[in-house]
């Protein structure tokens, strides 16, 4: 029989597989057992080398796609019957997908399953093929007998929506890593389709899939960046630093949209290419790339055995971009259970009505990194001044005063009021001028960290593992076990609340991230802290954690993040979460710091693009230098937030080719133009939007114009 | 022999010898040689479980240092006789050296020199100390048999100055890969020691070892980063990233200052752990670290057998900060023949005096990355246009202009001139023009690239290895031959000169970096270049090239550069070498950009601290809204940069305990005071500089006082 799979080969790959006889010789079983399935179905015997003339194309279609499997490569193509795009698969190697596995020493590879020894495509229904591919050919040209990965493709009946999953991995004596299915699918060639990625990284991205105008060295960054390592990379979902925080992602041209959505119990991570050429699988040869530049995403699914349903769902949405995107998903968001409106949440708790238009005031005193820190501690009588200037002073009439270092306990023990600031007594006092001011406040909390410079520092509430090791050497922030952290919370939280008289609360760090491992016990904590009904917040926020809370320190734009420099910051959270979630940003990048997110300037107008409140992160010794700023948020951003707080962030468009001005729309009937570059560019109509400058017409139609100005003052 | 070995160890210790009692059999010739060595010597049977009783210090000493070395370990120890400061070896491990080796099996891992079976300390002299590390003891006890390291300590006879030398390094059966020596000395006691370290990264940067006043988010990046990977790594010589333009690194604390400067031709890295704990050395066993947070700065010998002498030179200065090391390798710059003044550059060309006070005006018009790009190509004629402007509208007298995007070819091949954007007479025009204005004028200039998108891209002219592979693959900048480029320049250069009638000259990428490979047609190039005696610029610099150029757009800190988070700016390059080179800051982070390094006014005020002149780089679409910047660059900074551009700056001071307010003192008489933070301090006297201000004393004495404002113009 081994001869028999011989005699159908090219003499080149003959070659290969006499030099691995003998591990055939032990698989011929399952060689037979192969060999005879070819013939009751669509089964081939690939060719790697040439293009095989017999190839047939397995359909399935409805009014608005149709899908084409190649029944020798397992590749499939989609055609938009409206739009006219046809997404093509695999455009350097032709693979339906990669997978990495190890063979029995550990040795790690990655394969075409393309060219496995067999392909078996089916027509399973009307709607539905299915994909086996069959013993992938190994990079020394013998097979990975026994591996087995079958796929699903299921078009709905009427719209356009494509399910792609995998139904089945074998592994033989293999261990499967993880598989690149389908890959390189949907791409868009770099300049040639005028599109973008869209990644809902943090608060979202796109990445142009072509050449624009762009100033100030940026260009320059932009076109090395496609050429190194900085367009090539995976993402996962769900985590504080750059993942994604929506399991979605897409890819547009003018034509067409396609978005894959995943399925919620899987985490695939997202494997991205942007606009490179491939280089890096020539490197190691030291050979120049003979690809074409593109761009493509790819979710990678990881082999672990784990039983999740491993599922994306492509919806093709002719015409569509980033904004069609997002609205498809918010109605996933909504059937997952992740929408509760902000006027639900306000239903329910009056004091919810304090947010809009609200400066967020965070002060910080070196805690929760150090207690009572010299040279950045305040006195709870420095925080009523604070409290006091910002309100009789500033004239702000809307803020929400979240205090860092109140205690005298290092994190996870936030209690008891410091008697060295001055006591439970005066605390009470700042929080009452806050509260006569209609001001909300929280003390800082959290119930997750374990610091290594606390003098009270012990090992005993960290995770462990099931063998009792440590689990998060690396993290201080994340170490205690999710499981006691609702008990951290309990022991004081009532106690403060009921002393202090508070109407919010702020928890940090536990609920930046959503993961599988802890998860009981963080949601235990959530439902604690929303039991208690009063306006919560935490630190940067996931969908799961929107119907607890009503404010996330969120989706901030991290520094050097990874596609900071060929990407644009997007509004993609917004455009399905802003009336159900308040948005200010994380006091890693807040809005009075200079960072290369941008100056006050920058984050102002995108602030109210982005329907954001604004963010005024300080320690007391540079409170008097942050007031110029307060002013200008004060003036500026918060009369737009007020307005649009509830509301529906309806659209957002990039109205320059340099993508710097950029237009948004509000179901309130708010309308905010606003230009984030140096130099006045024309919109529709004539009218011209100054650097730096803005144009918004509020829900009366009244319009505002003006911009912002540097100057120098010579004495 | 082996039995006797045994006799003399501990229990634990025998177990683990008898373990490996078979490798011990086959090396125990050596083993008896070395034994009977012990005698003959102050060699030491090692026993690393405990405190040797018996140990000795062995020392050397003159009038300001004593060194003493444990004769047990090999590690030494500095005391400094004027400031009483001791300057002491590993706090961690007690490791004089840490010592990576490879077995034949390739398994690499790093070894505690200290703990070798035989540590041979020897005063050779009055002044010299030999140290011979031998038979290091590997992971699993049995010991690297043939592996010896050699090293020496000498002592200057009057002054405070340490030569410590590799001397051999022998590797039986093991392949070395680098040493660590001397390993985690010299280091500072995080928040115990009130000092810094200071590392020359592109224009340099100092590194706290103590807590201080932070804002705005910026603490809690400062100790999260000195807890996780950010604050430990790994730096390299003369590279065009971020690594050290200079061969020297140093520590301080408020007693003295300790600085090692590396021998010419050897090119360890830099190992650094700022403030760190060590918890890498615990994590993968899922362990909490036992150790100090500390900071060290440790030399990488490179053990590849390349015959450099391997030395580094500590100089002690009692009561020394970073401007004390700076001027002391200031000297040592002048020895190595890298200073030439720009007095001297003046005396061979007077054009040399159009650069004080000049902008540099850097005009992209999508070049050298695509030709005639639309959307930022510019025509001759705009390019005149635009330097009328500046000359008659924005009233810039001083100006040097470069333009990106003249020619017709991809780069590396600078012509011909292009035809489509107006010809050459058209570009002689502009170039007359900005002549007549007294300007300085260079096309861009690259011999260094190929790039892939190039119609006419091959790999003909790309440097090669022995075997003929591509060296470059993954750089597409510095792809082409050095020994091929000045041929690439002659083609061109000399008539692009006497057909415009140039007087300066830029030339882009080859001199960014400073390698060994390559460097004889590197060093070709510049010759020839300088001989057109032009005033010649080129990107980013190192201080190898100053002798052959007067400008560098260079020493740019890169965005997301490591210990970004964990570090001040501090102007060491142009402590050396202000007076040598002028700078200007390369087009990645012209000052008209905001990024991390700051906006226009954070880059203004730093550019006349550390005697910079100002970038500003634009795309023709953007140049109006250049304006206010040119206007504020000309009124502020050039003015400063005029009267200091000859010479030397004196000192550079932290006025404030958040580093923000900082003092430069020129030897002009010009002094600059600045505040980089946005609350107004007060420095001595009782001044107070207010946020964004400044306060100049001019050479004639004249006080300039002012600050920065951004306002909201709401029409």
């Amino acid at each position: 029989m081994a001869e028999a799979l011989i005699f159908l080969m090219p003499i080149k790959e003959q070659h290969r597989m006499k030099k691995s006889n003998t591990f055939l010789q032990g698989h011929l079983l399952i060689a037979v057992l192969l060999v005879v399935q070819t013939f009751y179905g669509f089964t081939h015997i690939n060719n790697p080398t040439q293009k095989n003339p017999q190839s047939k194309e397995i359909i399935i279609e409805n009014d608005a796609v149709k899908v084409s499997v190649n029944d020798v490569t397992g590749c499939f193509t989609v055609v938009g019957k409206e739009s006219g795009q046809v997404w093509s698969s695999d455009p350097w190697k032709n693979a339906a997908g990669l997978l990495t596995l190890a063979n029995d020493k550990g040795l790690k590879q990655t394969v075409n399953l393309s060219k496995s020894k067999s392909v078996k495509v089916v027509r399973k229904d009307e709607n539905t093929i299915s994909i086996t591919f069959s013993e992938p050919v190994l990079e020394n040209g013998s097979v990975a007998s026994g591996v087995s990965i079958a796929t699903e493709l299921r078009l709905d009946t009427t719209t356009p929506k494509l399910e792609v999953q995998i139904l089945k991995q074998e592994s033989g004596s293999f261990k499967l890593s993880d598989l690149r299915y389908p890959a390189r699918q949907f791409g868009l060639k770099t300049d040639k389709d005028i599109g973008a990625g869209v990644i809902p990284q943090k608060q979202g991205v796109i990445c142009p899939s072509y050449i624009f105008p762009m100033n100030r060295g940026r260009f320059c960054k932009w076109d090395d960046a496609t050429y190194n390592n900085k367009c090539v990379g995976t993402l996962s979902l769900f985590n504080n630093g750059s993942g994604l925080t929506m399991p979605w992602w897409g890819t547009h041209n003018i034509k067409s949209a396609v978005m894959g959505i995943i399925d919620e119990a899987s985490r695939p991570d997202l494997f991205y290419n942007i606009n490179n050429n491939g280089q890096y699988l020539f490197s190691e040869e030291r050979k120049m790339s003979t690809y074409q530049r593109t761009l493509f995403l790819d979710p990678v699914w990881k082999l672990d055995g784990t039983d999740t349903k491993q599922q994306i769902t492509y919806h093709f949405i002719p015409g569509g971009d980033y904004v069609d995107m997002a609205k498809e998903y918010k109605k996933e968001a909504i059937k997952r259970g992740h929408f509760v409106t902000l006027k639900e949440k306000l239903a329910r708790n009056p004091n919810v009505d304090k947010l809009p238009g609200s400066i967020y005031f965070v002060v910080y005193g070196g805690y929760p990194h150090y207690v009572n820190m010299p040279g950045m501690a305040f006195t709870f009588d420095d925080l009523k001044g604070i409290i006091q200037t910002i309100h009789d002073d500033l004239k702000v009439y809307n803020a929400f005063i979240h205090a860092w270092g109140t205690v005298s306990n290092f994190v996870p023990h936030n209690f008891p009021i410091s008697e060295e600031l001055g006591g439970p007594e005066k605390l009470k006092a700042a929080v009452d001028l806050a509260k006569s001011y209609g001001y909300l406040y929280s003390s800082y909390h959290a119930y997750s960290p374990m610091l290594e410079n606390d003098p009270d520092f012990t090992e005993d509430q960290m995770g462990r593992d099931a063998a009792g090791k440590l689990k998060a050497t690396g993290s201080r922030w994340a170490s205690v076990d999710p499981k006691l952290q609702k008990g951290l919370a309990k022991k004081n939280l009532e106690n403060e609340i009921s002393h202090l008289g508070l109407e919010a609360d702020i928890s940090d760090i536990t609920f930046a991230a959503y993961r599988e491992d802890g998860k009981a016990g963080r949601i235990e904590l959530a439902k604690y802290i929303d039991s208690l009904n009063l306006v919560n917040g935490t630190e940067h926020g996931q969908e799961q954690w929107i119907p607890y809370f009503d404010m996330f320190e969120g989706m901030t734009y991290l520094e050097n993040r990874p596609l900071g420099q060929l990407s644009h910051h997007a509004p993609l959270f917004n455009l399905i979460y802003h009336e159900a979630i308040a948005n200010f940003v994380k006091i890693q990048d807040p809005d009075n710091e200079v960072t290369e997110n941008g100056d006050f300037r920058i984050k102002a107008l995108r602030s109210m693009l982005f329907g954001r409140g604004m963010t005024i992160f300080f320690a007391p010794y540079e409170f008097e230098g942050m007031a110029p700023m307060i002013e200008m948020a004060r003036d500026l951003v918060s009369p737009v937030h007020k307005e649009t707080f509830y509301a529906e962030l309806d659209s957002h468009e990039y109205l320059s080719t340099d993508f710097k001005v950029q237009r948004s729309r509000f179901s309130s009937g708010t309308e905010v133009i606003a230009n984030l570059g140096p130099v006045a560019q024309q919109v529709e109509s004539g009218i011209s939007i100054p650097g730096y400058g803005y144009r918004i017409t509020t829900k009366d139609g009244t319009l505002k114009t003006g911009h912002f100005t540097v100057g120098l003052q010579m004495d």
